[in-house]
C-alpha cells in the first residue's frame, strides 16, 4: 500500500498526503515488543538515540492523551523536534499515536501511526501503518518509510540485546 | 480519492484505514471561512450545534498543540466525545488537526485532518482531506465521509447567516 497525491496552489505552499505500511518480524512475543514501546529507557535507546544522533531532550507520557517530546539533530544539523501525541492504547496488541515535526522550527509534516503487534509462532509480526501530511516537499512520504524502515531496524538491535 | 483497507486477526480486533477528501465552495473570502474555524462561537454554531443534536461540553484553544475537546449526543443517545489537538495553523490557508472519538467511553476513531482555504474569485473553495483509522467497524471510513459532507453543509449555512 503505498498511495500519494499532491496538491499545490499559488497562493499556499503545496501540501501532500500519503499513506505507507511497514511489516517486520521479531522472533519475541508481542509482550516484549510492546514493552520497547511503552517503557521509556528503552523507547529512547532505539528511537530516540544512534550513531551520529544527538539527543537534547526526551520525555514520555505513555498513556491516552499523554505527550512524548524529543528535540535531536544528526550531528551539525538544524534541531529537530517531534511532539507525539499517544491517542489510543490496547495492551501488547495495538498503539496510535499522532505527531507533528519540525526542522529548526519549521513543520514540515503531521502524521497518525498505528503499530499492530500479532502473534506470529514464538515472535512478533509488527505492522506499522502511517498516514501523513506533507508540507513543501512531495518527496517526503517516501523519505519518511525509509526512516521508518531504519527505525524496526534499530528496534530489532535494541530486542536482541535486552531479551 | 477514496483507499479503503482492512485488517483484521483472530487475536485482535479489526483495524481499518482509510482517506478521503471534500471539496466545497463558499462565496465568501478564506478570511471568512477561516474565521469560522478560528472563532469559538462560530465553530461551535456549525460544528457542535444542530437540530436534535445535545452539546453538553465544547472547550477549544485554537493554537498549534492546543486542544479542542466536545462532549455531545443526539437526542438519547450514547455520549460522543472528539478529543481534538491543533497541529499546524497557516492563517486563511490552512489547519491540521488530530482527532479521537470514542461512543459512551469506547475508542472508535483516530483521524489526521488537513482543511485547505483556496481563494477562487470572490470565494474560497475548502477542501477537507481525512486519513484515519477506525476501530471495529471496516465501513466507518464511508459514514464519516457522509457526516464530513453534512458539516460543510452547517458550515455554508453559517456563512450564509453571518457574512
Amino acid at each position: 500500500m503505498n498511495e500519494q497525491s499532491t496538491k499545490s496552489a499559488a497562493t499556499q505552499p503545496a501540501v501532500s498526503h500519503a499513506t505507507f505500511a511497514v511489516e517486520r518480524a521479531y522472533p519475541v512475543p508481542p509482550e516484549r515488543v510492546f514493552f520497547a514501546f511503552s517503557n521509556l529507557d528503552s523507547k529512547r535507546r532505539w528511537f530516540a538515540e544512534g550513531e551520529g544522533w544527538v539527543v537534547l531532550e526526551f520525555t514520555s507520557d505513555f498513556s491516552v492523551g499523554g505527550s512524548e517530546f524529543s528535540r535531536f539533530r544528526f550531528g551539525d544539523g538544524p534541531e529537530i523536534t517531534n511532539d507525539t501525541q499517544y491517542q489510543n492504547i490496547v495492551t501488547n496488541e495495538r498503539i496510535v499515536i499522532t505527531y507533528r515535526m519540525a526542522v529548526a522550527g519549521a513543520p514540515i509534516s503531521v502524521s497518525l501511526a498505528t503499530i499492530e503487534f500479532s502473534p506470529s509462532g514464538k515472535g512478533t509480526v509488527l505492522t506499522y501503518t502511517e498516514q501523513g501530511v506533507y508540507f513543501d516537499d512531495a518527496s517526503a512520504g517516501a523519505n519518511r518509510e525509509i526512516g521508518c524502515r531504519e527505525l524496526m531496524e534499530a528496534l530489532a538491535r535494541e530486542l536482541a540485546v535486552a531479551a
